[in-house]
């Protein structure tokens, strides 16, 4: 079966959790799971119920926790570089169906990795790999390589009215 | 905790997995979740894995599957009907923490549930009762209810170059 490359990206809720969405379907068909998280360092609530509970997904960090609000450090980009010579690995030896890199386009939009060696990873990855990459900003030059491309668009959030990111909710 | 009203619609891919990957993030942090499904009739690999791994999250169908080429049938309404009629009690009941009407909006539009039941329903559910209302078409009355609404749009589906949906990916 040949597999596609899918973006989620835009500024609304529901990039990482439609990928975690996805995952979760993929595992009941008995797909193994890939999912490699750029950026984020912390462990989410999704991530215990998957660790938890469903053997064929696997999950790891390869962030720090969060930046956005200040300057990218050095060891924020060793963290993504890792990531994305692990993931490279991942992909390439053909053993995940599904690989999710989720934030990988927030790694690209700060500079932590560099777009050329994502495409090459796309380029020479087996044809049985489905991919997908979640985070706003998606760059134009990976929406041209892609089979599916999602724009999660807020039309209303709550943050707006000043309530604060929940647990089991937001994270 | 006050809980929220969350839509997901919009032509795009990930409404769905969207809403399941927030169940699984909630599951992970102990809450309970409902996932009524209208329209939809079959088990999709989704549920699977949920029935098989995941204690706290309950998934039902309100539906015979698929009409959108057809007109729905005296068939479909009942089955949407009966479906609003239980998740109306299971919200009511406080039991679960979340509650997902997945496709919720493309009963409304199809007229196979009446809006001035859906929105009884939000009016009255407790307040820790966080809801998720998923599929396109959401009217303008249901979105002027929510706290947070997402658009998923279609920049690029490879449906249009005329490949079939595949089982642990699309369903």
């Amino acid at each position: 079966m040949k597999a596609y490359i899918h973006i989620y990206t835009g500024n609304g809720k529901g990039k990482t959790t439609a990928a975690f969405g996805l995952a979760l379907r993929a595992a009941g068909a008995g797909m193994k799971v890939f999912i490699g998280q750029f950026v984020k360092g912390k462990t989410y609530n999704e991530n215990v119920a998957i660790t938890r509970y469903l053997k064929n997904i696997r999950v790891k960090q390869y962030g720090l926790g969060c930046f956005i609000v200040n300057t990218p450090t050095e060891g924020d980009i060793k963290a993504a570089r890792k990531g994305l010579d692990e993931m490279s690995k991942i992909i390439n030896n053909g053993k995940y169906d599904l690989v999710i890199m989720d934030e990988v386009n927030i790694a690209l939009y700060y500079k932590l990795i560099d777009i050329e060696d994502l495409l090459e990873i796309i380029k020479n990855k087996p044809e049985h790999v489905e991919l997908v990459l979640t985070g706003r900003y998606a760059p134009q030059e990976l929406i041209d390589k892609a089979d599916l491309v999602t724009e999660m668009k807020e039309i209303k959030h709550y943050y707006k009215k000043g309530i604060e990111a929940r647990k089991g909710i937001e994270y």
